[in-house]
C-alpha cells in the first residue's frame, strides 16, 4: 500500500451526493480515494473551506478564429488564465465556418491556437453553411476529431441558418451522434424591429433590448425544439434568458424530448434597465438575448432548481470597452445600437457571481452549484466522468472555495484581456482560493501558477446525461444517440 | 497509514454520482473511502456485480403491536430476515395508538419487540386519537425518543381521523419539527361505495376495487396537501396508486409545497384485474389504495423519473392466506370483501421487483434506483447520511447485486412469517447476492448470516432533504422545521 | 292581424345575440314578437336606453323560515320590492331543514310565504340531514312540487354535512333528477382555526378572514368535485371567491364534468380589508366566504368572461347592523367574530354593482351581463327559457336600464328590510329605470307599483345548460340528469 | 301596421338564443320580427323543420383568378350554386397576388367574376409580396373596397412568406384594422421532408402525409401567434388540423391574445389513412394540411365545443380527378405526390357533414352548429350583425333543414364543377330542404332557384367579435382595431 502523491484534508467535500467533511487523495492527475484519514507526500489543510469539482465552462469564445471579431481579444493564455482564477478547469470554446475557408483548415488553426492553453479546452463546431461537403464530409471528419457538438444561430447577419439548413444540421448531428447548441432569437423578426426603431431614431444601448423582446426567443426556442422533435436529435438551448422561455422547455422535457437549458449570470444578476444607464454605459451591457425584467428572476432561479435550466455558462464575449476598433465605446460613439458589438465578459466572474446569488443567498445548494457549474456541462458535452465531478479516477480538477470571503469585483482583480467588467463594484460572498488541474496547483490566492501549455486538449464521448425524463430515447436509430449509462464505469 | 478492515473490490459502485467501478473500503462499522487499489484486512471480488446502498424500507408492517391484527404476523426476526435477504438493511415500521392504552407503553413494548431484529430499525408513529395529552405530551416523547415522523390514516374503521383532529397532528408534527405521513383515502366515501355495494350483493374480492376508486384517493391527497400547506407542516402521501394522483402531489410541489410521494411495487407491478383471478385467489391481492389499470402505469414511471414519487417502498403487511384466523382464505371463505384483511408482503420482494421492472427493463438508471429504495427514504426520515448512500462516513450498508441473475420468485425462496406471495411465479432479472449490515456479512446467497439482536435502533434527525423546489422554506417559524443542508457535513 | 298589448321601442334590446336596435312586442304575459315597427295598443318610448332581461338572482335568502336567525329579517314584500327595484324579476330562496320537524311541513310554511311576494320566486331544499325518510320520501316529494336543486353546506355548526350525508344527498339528487348546490368551506378546518385566535385573543371582525382563507375553500370545492365526479350529480359551487378556487372549477370543466361556478358582487367589489375598517364597522363586511385580496380581482373577471364562473347572484343575506337582537352590532359589542351573523344584503344592488364594475367599466360587455344575471342562473335552475331571456314566448320579464345614469348608493335609496348597506357611499354607473314584470310595470325610478302576491311560484324543470365541454353527459343513469336541448323549443 | 312580405312558420328557429318553436317574419330582404302569430302575404310551413340562419362560409377558392391553377375550375356560378344547394349563403373567396401584376387589377378582375354570383360574396386579399407599394398604397385601398382581411401563406413554392414579410403584412394589418387569416405549415421543413422521402422513392399520395407531420403545423401556428402578438394584429389560424395545433391557440387565448382557430370537414371526418387507398384514389383526400390520425378526433370535438375553435369552412379547392391537365389523376399517373394538386371540394357538403357527424351524433347542439357554421365567421370577418345569424335587421337569408332526413353522398347529387367528392357513398343525417338569399327562396330540394348575379358583394366592417377573453384589448394602437360593441345596436 502506498501513500497518495496529494491529499486535500478536511474541507467540505461537495461530492454528488452532497457535501461530506472528508479528505480528497490524488494520484497522478486522478482522483484515487475519497475517504477519512488519508495520507499523502503532499498533504494541504482545507479546514473551514469548501471543495468543488473546478468549473467546467461549456460556452465561451476564447482564443477563436474570427477575423475582425472582438471575440480574438481573448487568446486562450489569458481566457484560460481568467477561467484558473475563477475556478474553471475546462472551458468549450468554438470552432468557425468562415465563408471561402475549409473547416478542417480553421478546426486546425483553432487547436493550433489551443497549445498555449493553461487549462482544458475543446470545442463546439458552428456550422453557418452546411453544404453537402459540410455535412457529408467535414461534420464527420470534426466528430472524429473528438468534437461531439455542433453549434448555430438563428440570428446574426452572417451566421444565421434558414430552416431547411437548420435541418440539415440536425439531421447530420442525428447521424454522427452529436448534440446541437442553439442560439434562438428569430433573425427576421429582430430585423424588421430594428429597421423601425431606427426609423424612429431610436438608437440608444437600451433599444437593443427592444428590438429582441422575449417573444422572439420564445418563438426561436419552440421552433427549434420542433425541428429537433422532427429528426430526434437532442439540443441545448443556450443562454435562455427568462421564466417564460425556460417554460416551452420545460414543456418539451415532459413530453420526454432530449432538450436541456443553458443560462448565463448576465440573465440572473443583470436587467434590462443596465442598458439605460447613462451615455455610453450601457453598451457594456449588452448581449444577445438582451437581459430581461429584473421582476422575473425568482421564477427563473426555480427553474433552475427544479433542473429544467441544467447549465449556467459565462457566453464569456470579450470586446474592449473602449479602444480602437470595434470595440462597445468606439462602435457606440458613431453608431446606433444595432452596430455595437454585443457579448459581456464573464468567464472569470461566472462562478463567484453564482455562488453568491445562489448559495450564499440561499436560492440553491451547493450540489445544485456544483451541478450547474460543473457536472452537468460535463455530463451533456461527453465530459464526464472525466471532468465535472469529485469522484473516484476523475481528473483532479479541484477549486477550494471559502464560502464566507467578500469580494469587491473590480476589473483590476480579474485575468481576462478587456478593459472592463459588467459587474465592476458589485460585492459577491464566496470566493476562489485555489484552483488544481490534473493533480496540479494552478492558481492560488488569484495568481496563476499554471504555465501556458500545461492546458489538454479533451476528446468527448457522446452526451452521457439521461433525457430529461429518462433514460429511454425515442425515435428511429436512437441507439446511436442514446445515453449510455452501463458505459459510464467502464470507461 | 492502516490497512482497512474490509474492502469490497472492483465492483459498479452506484454512488450518489452515478456507478463507478471502484473499491470501497470499510472501517469498523463505517465507510471509510471510496477509491481503486484500496486494500484491506479482508477484500471482497465484486467483479461482475452491481455494488448497491443497503435498502431502506420506510413503510412496513413490522413487528408491530396490534392485538388481533394479522400484522402480528411478521415478528421483528422474521421480517428483518426477510429484509436482508432482500437487500433491506434499514427497516421503518410503526408505533400504534390503541385506545385505552399509553401511547408510551406501547412505544416501549414497540422498542422491546426491536431488540430482535437482525437488520436496523425505526418506527413511525401512528396518531389514531389525537387529544390534549397526546398532542402535547406524547408526541413530544415520541420525537425525544429519535421517532420524527408521525402516521395518520383518513380511512379505516378505528384509525381514521377527522380533519380537524388531523390538523392537530399536522400542527404538532410543525411543533416538534417532524414528518406527518397519510393514507389518503376518503374513509366516507370508501363506507357508502361499500355499502352500496354489499347492498347489491357484489361481494367478491375484485369489489374490494370498485369500493375504492381512483378519485377517493384523489380526494384526500388533495385535502392532505391543502391541510399541510394551512400549517406548514412537511408531507409524505403514502402508497400513491396511480398517475392521476401524482398529478396533485406534483402542482403541489411546483407551488413550493413540502410534499413528497411514495408508491410501492404493487402499484408498478399488479394491477386490478389480479383481484379478479378465480376463486379466492383474488384475495391475495387485495390492498389498500387497490391496485390500478396497468394502461396508466407508464406515466407513472416517468413520475418516479421525474421526482414526484421520491420513494418506493413495500407497505409490507403479512397476512396468511391460509389460517386459522384472520387469514385472507378464511376471512373470504365466509364473507365479503369488505372483511378480507388487506395488505401485502413485500419486503424481499421490493428491490428485486422494481430493480427488474425499473432498471432491467430499461425504465430507470441505477443512480434512481438507488434513490428511490435507499437514499431518498433516508433523507427524508432523518436517517441521511449515515443510512441511504454509499458515502464515506456512512454506515457500510452495502448490497452485492447480480444484475443479471434471472429469478422466479416463489414463497419457498422467501423468509417472511407468511404463507403466500402475490409474486408468485413472476420471473425478475437481477437479484442481491449478499447484504453487508454496518461492515458485516448479513446474508449470502440467500442465507441469512446476522443473528437477532444484531440489528439497532435508528435515532433520527429532522429531515434532510431540499424542498421540491428548493431549500428556502416558506411559512412561519419555518426554523424549526426547514432542511438544514450545513449541518449534512457536521453530523 | 292584432295589434299587441304592449311594444317597447327602440332601445337596445339585448337578445342572446347581442344587443340590437329594435322593438319588442307583449301580449298578455309573454314577449311576442321582438323587431322593428312593431305597434302596441301601449307603446313605451326606450330610446337611449338599455333593455335587459330582468335579472334572476338565484342565491338569496329571502322569507326564509329560520326561528331566531336575521335572515328572517327579510320578508318577501320587503325582498321581492328590493329585487324589483334593482332590475331583478325572479328570485330562488331556500327551503331549510330543522331539526325535529317534517321538511314537507317547513315547505309549506315557505310557500305559504311566498304567496306574499311582489316578483315571481321558486326555492332550494336546504339538506341538513340526509335520513333514509329525507332521502327516499322527501326529496321526491319536494322534486314532485317543482324545486329541482338541492343545497347542502360544508360548514357551519347545525348544517354541515359529513362526506358520507353528502354522498347520499348527491345520491338522491342523481336518482331524481336534480342539481346540487353547495356551500364549500372546511368545517373542521374552520373551527380549529377559530379555537387558534381566540385562543390568543384575536376576536376583532378582521380575524374572521384569517379563521377561513382561501386554501379552506379550495380544498372544500375539490372535494365537492371528486364527490359529485364519483355520483355523476351535476353541481354549482356557491360563492366562489376567488381566482384560485375557479381554477379548480375549470379544470373539472375540462374533464367534461358538469359542474358550474357562481360568485357575487361581494366578491368583486370588496376585499379583506374592508373587514378591518375601525370600530364594529368592520363587522358591515363579514361574510362567508369572506372577501379576498383586491389583487386577485381581475383574474376572477377574467375567469367571468372565459365562463369558468357562470353566475353572479347576491347570497343577499339581511341582518341588521344595529338592534336589539342578533344583530351584528349586538352580537360584536359583546362577542368575538365567530359569534357575529355573517352574511350580506344585496339582492338590490347586485345588478347595478356588476353593471358598474363590469360593462362600465369595460370588463364584460352586455351579453356577458345579461348571462352571468339572468339567462345562466335560468338555464342552470330549470327556468329557462320562461326567465332569464328576451325570446319569444318567455315571460315578458324586462328592464329598462339608463347605462350612462350615475347614483351614489345609500341606504336610504334601497328597499330592503335591513338598515345598512355594505356598500354605503359608492357611485355606480348605470342604474335600472323600469321593470316589468310579464308584462306589468312593476317598478318605475325607484317607485315599487308591484303589489304583493302579484309574484308567483315558479315550477321548474331539470337544468337546460349544456355541459361545460358540451352535451354528452358521462356516467350511468344519464339519461335521467342530462340536458334536454330537443325539448326546449318545445317547451 | 302593414302584413309582412314572408312568414316563414311554426319550425323549430335556432336564435342566438337556442331553438325556439315560432314564427320568422321577413320585410324586404330583412328579418323584421320574430314572433308567433306573425302574418305575411306569403307564408311558409316549416313545421318540423330546424330553421337555420344562412351559413358563411369563410374559406373557399371560388371564382379566384389564378392562371394555370385547377382553383378555377370552380367559376362562380357554379361555386355559388353548390353554396346555396348546401345551406350556405355567403362566401369568402380570395384575390390573389400574382408576380408582375397590379393588385388592384386582379381585385378589378375578381370583382367582376363575382357579378355572376348567385349568393353573396366577399374576398380575403391574398398578400405574397409585400412590397412597400402594396403594404403601403395597396391594402389601404383593398381595405376601403371593403376587404378587410389579409391571407398569407406560410408554405407553398411561390407563395411563402419569409417572417420579415409576414411582419410587414401584420403591421399593416394593424394600421389598417384588419384580420390576417394564415397557412400555417414551416414551408422548409416541408421541403427537407419532401426531398428525403423522394430520395427514397417514396412518392404515393399517403407520403403527402409524411412530408409535412403535424409538428410542423404546430411550429408554423406557434410562430404565427407569436409575431402577431408582437405587433398586436388579430389573426385566424387557418384549417388547424387536430387538438395538439388547438392546444397552442388555446394557450394563447388564455394569455388573452386575438387568435382564433378554424377547421374544416375534412379534419374531422377523413384521417391520414385515406389517402393510402389502393391505386390513385388516394389523391383523392390529398389536402394540406393532411388530415391525421383518427383517433385524435374527439379531443378535436371538444376544441369545437369549448370555443378555441371558432369557425368550420370549407376550404374548398375545386380539382379534377381526371382530366386533361393540372387534374389529380393526371398528375399523379406520371408524378410523385409533390406534384399532385392538393385541395379537396367541399363547399356543399360542409354544413351536411358537421351537421350530421356534430349535432346528430350529439357532439354539438344546434346552437353551436350555427355558431361555428354561420355567426362566428361572419362576426370574425366583419359581416355581423347582417350575416351570420336569425335576427332582426339581419339578412333574411334562412335555411330550412331536414334534422332526420338520411342522404347518401354522391357527386352527382352536387352542383360543383368537378367530378368527384371525398365523400362519395357516405350517410350523412340532416339535410337542407329550402335556402332563402335576403327573403327570395334560391333552394329547393336541390333545385337552384336563384339566378346568376342575384348574389351580392359584401363590404365588410372591422372584426365584431369579443376577444377570446373579453372586450379590452391590449397594446398600443389598440382603438384601431379594437371591437366595438357599441356600434353593433347602431349599424
Amino acid at each position: 500500500m502506498t501513500r497518495y502523491d496529494l491529499v486535500i484534508k478536511g474541507g467540505t467535500v461537495v461530492t454528488e451526493g452532497g457535501p461530506r467533511l472528508c479528505d480528497i487523495a490524488i494520484t497522478g492527475e486522478t482522483i484515487a480515494a475519497i475517504g477519512t484519514d488519508l495520507n499523502g507526500a503532499e498533504e494541504v489543510d482545507a479546514t473551514g473551506l469548501t471543495v468543488l469539482p473546478g468549473g467546467v465552462d461549456s460556452h465561451c469564445h476564447i482564443a477563436q478564429v474570427e477575423p475582425g471579431m472582438g471575440h480574438g481579444a481573448e487568446s486562450m493564455v489569458t481566457g484560460t488564465s481568467a477561467a484558473l482564477a475563477g475556478g474553471t478547469t475546462s472551458i468549450i470554446s468554438f470552432v468557425s465556418q468562415h465563408a471561402g475557408e475549409e473547416i478542417t483548415d480553421v478546426l486546425a488553426e483553432t487547436l493550433a491556437r489551443g497549445e498555449t492553453a493553461l487549462a482544458d479546452y475543446t470545442f463546439h463546431q458552428i456550422i453557418s453553411d452546411p453544404t453537402d461537403k459540410v455535412v457529408l464530409e467535414d461534420i464527420p471528419r470534426v466528430v472524429a476529431a473528438g468534437l461531439r457538438s455542433l453549434k448555430v444561430f438563428l440570428t446574426y447577419e452572417d451566421a444565421h441558418l434558414t430552416d431547411r439548413a437548420f435541418l440539415r444540421v440536425l439531421a447530420a448531428a442525428h447521424r454522427e451522434g452529436c448534440m446541437v447548441t442553439v442560439h434562438c432569437e428569430n433573425y427576421d423578426a429582430i430585423g424588421w424591429m430594428t429597421e423601425q426603431l431606427l426609423a424612429e431614431g431610436f438608437t440608444e444601448p437600451k433599444y437593443h433590448a427592444w428590438s429582441r423582446p422575449e417573444v422572439i426567443e420564445r418563438e426561436a426556442t419552440y421552433r427549434t425544439i420542433c425541428l429537433a422533435e422532427l429528426v430526434d436529435t437532442p439540443i441545448q438551448i443556450f443562454h435562455v434568458s427568462c421564466h417564460a422561455v425556460a417554460e416551452e422547455i420545460e414543456r418539451a422535457q415532459k413530453r420526454g424530448l432530449k432538450v436541456w437549458g443553458e443560462t448565463c449570470p448576465q440573465y440572473l444578476v443583470l436587467s434590462a434597465t443596465d442598458m439605460d444607464r447613462p451615455g455610453r454605459e450601457g453598451a457594456k451591457y449588452m448581449c444577445s438575448p438582451a437581459p430581461r425584467d429584473a421582476s422575473d428572476v425568482e421564477d427563473f432561479w426555480d427553474d433552475i432548481r427544479r433542473g429544467v435550466i441544467d447549465v449556467i455558462s459565462s457566453d464569456h464575449s470579450a470586446y474592449f470597452f473602449e479602444g480602437p476598433e470595434n470595440s462597445k465605446e468606439t462602435a457606440g460613439a458613431n453608431a446606433d445600437f444595432s452596430r455595437i458589438p454585443n457579448g459581456l465578459p464573464g468567464v472569470e466572474t461566472r462562478m463567484p457571481l453564482v455562488f453568491s446569488e445562489g448559495v450564499s443567498k440561499g436560492r440553491i445548494d451547493l450540489e445544485t452549484f456544483a451541478r450547474v457549474t460543473a457536472t452537468n456541462p460535463a455530463r451533456i458535452f461527453g465530459l464526464y466522468p472525466r471532468k465535472g465531478a469529485i469522484a473516484i479516477g476523475a481528473d483532479a480538477d479541484i477549486v477550494l472555495w471559502d464560502a464566507d470571503r467578500r469580494v469587491t469585483i473590480t476589473n483590476d482583480l480579474l485575468h481576462h484581456a478587456v478593459d472592463y467588467t459588467p459587474y465592476e463594484g458589485m460585492e459577491v460572498t464566496g470566493w476562489p482560493v485555489a484552483t488544481y488541474l490534473r493533480g496540479t496547483l494552478a492558481m492560488k490566492d488569484g495568481e496563476i501558477c499554471a504555465e501556458p501549455g500545461q492546458g489538454r486538449f479533451l476528446k468527448r464521448g457522446t452526451y452521457e446525461m439521461a433525457t430529461p425524463r429518462g433514460i429511454t430515447p425515442n425515435g428511429f436509430e436512437a441507439a446511436k444517440i442514446a445515453p449510455r449509462p452501463a458505459a459510464r464505469a467502464a470507461e
